[in-house]
């Protein structure tokens, strides 16, 4: 075998270090928390290794995250149980965000128009009052724009218009989201 | 932000904690069981819990259930491995049903015609003689009528009718499951 | 009910025996690895297990693999987090392959002509430069043809075309992959 097919890809040294800080204080200090309690703490946490984190917003103990410093959140946001925040790439929540268990936000993929399958990666943004139901994964690259509905399982390839009902794999639009209570959204202009 | 938006889902206190002893005899008495053995024993625990058993089930103690009194399974039922029974309203299984691993019964989802987004639940029900196989998911409200097949994977919104084969995500039917040795069905009827 | 229907799959006793010393060698000497490191002790661990387990391959603690003895892998092979490789039936990976986290490689049904639902198998093979991405899953029987990319949450049902891109479930053709370095491709024929 050629000697480049031996090629493993690798993170720069301060990246890998970083991670390494990373996982160390995830699985002393992160991770063992209740999962009804100490949202405030782990915010903390999230927020000494570079996140931008807004107000009540509820983490799950469970959520794994690639890079805190690659995570920015508005407020009142929710990461449910297990899910898979993979942000090497950086991953961008507006406000009043939820993303259900076991999703899947990938923003790292390989380019495969060469045998070495060299990473790559591209950021995802979700707006404001989105919803990522349970288990659906979201590609590299895709903004979730203002108040859509990611059902569950939905495998998102591309962009998904405001107020927009997408599900399957690949997702497709299958519907408008109506709200009946829209005069409640006074979301401050630039938040996040 | 307006007051009602860092509204947060909450369910009844006595659920709460029935919830919590739940969990605690979960993790103490359940989980920590051997796979291949104790299926009597995590059939009585679920009893005193609530749910309703029938003889010869096999419920793997990797196996999550939400709420115990919410669960019905009739004779020789099978869950895997890494199940998610997420039965916030009722999950009834009548008989001889199995239920694949790392498979996905969900009941709650949440009412997106409002910016609270309000928990909403419906009840799930599988007739005798179902598989659902590896990995499915099954939407709130579904139905699973007798004999039909649900693919690995497949994600179920929908009924699907008698002795049918759906895959897909979603779900759509793409056979008919015909089955040669149907006189050994004798199943007592009105069983669970 | 009648007898036949209390039927539960049995693996031969031999299997069953190899499968529990592979249970204890897993969980005491392969599993509690450190995912960065120690490559080559758990591609003895496999190979003392009976798997063909080329140079350079990397196989990441966590991946679940059902018996190394129905394994063979050609060089620099990657089995990444939590992949489940649940090889009832063989499972051979050429060279150079990859296969992303948490996808599933599932050899094992059931025969759904039957109420009794026997178990079934059939062998997956997957060529030279092919990358399974992220939480694909691949059906009993299938061939994944050379330098062909499953993308990341299809689900695989039929054999996939050498050098083709397929997405979705299931997972149709999207694209043919082109690859401007395949001068680097030098394997030596018969390899695996």
């Amino acid at each position: 075998m050629s000697p480049p097919l031996k090629y493993v890809n690798r993170l720069p040294k301060s990246v890998q270090a970083a991670r390494l800080l990373w996982a160390i204080a995830y699985y002393l200090l992160f991770r063992p928390t209740p999962r009804w309690a100490l949202h405030g703490w782990r915010r903390l946490i999230l927020r000494l290794f570079g996140a931008s984190v807004g107000q009540g917003c509820r983490i799950d103990p469970s959520c794994k995250i690639w890079a805190p410093w690659n995570l920015s959140m508005g407020d009142y946001c929710a990461i449910a149980a297990n899910v898979d925040c993979y942000n090497v790439a950086p991953i961008t929540l507006q406000t009043k965000v939820a993303i259900s268990q076991r999703s899947f936000l990938c923003t790292a993929s390989h380019d495969i128009s060469s045998v070495l399958r060299p990473l790559i990666y591209s950021a995802i943004r979700v707006e404001s009052h989105v919803w990522v139901a349970a288990e659906a994964m979201i590609h590299p690259g895709v903004t979730l724009h203002e108040g859509c509905v990611v059902g569950a399982r939905a495998v998102v390839l591309r962009d998904v218009q405001p107020w927009s009902i997408v599900v399957g794999s690949p997702a497709t639009v299958v519907g408008i989201r109506k709200v009946t209570d829209k005069d409640l959204l006074q979301v401050p202009k630039g938040e996040v």
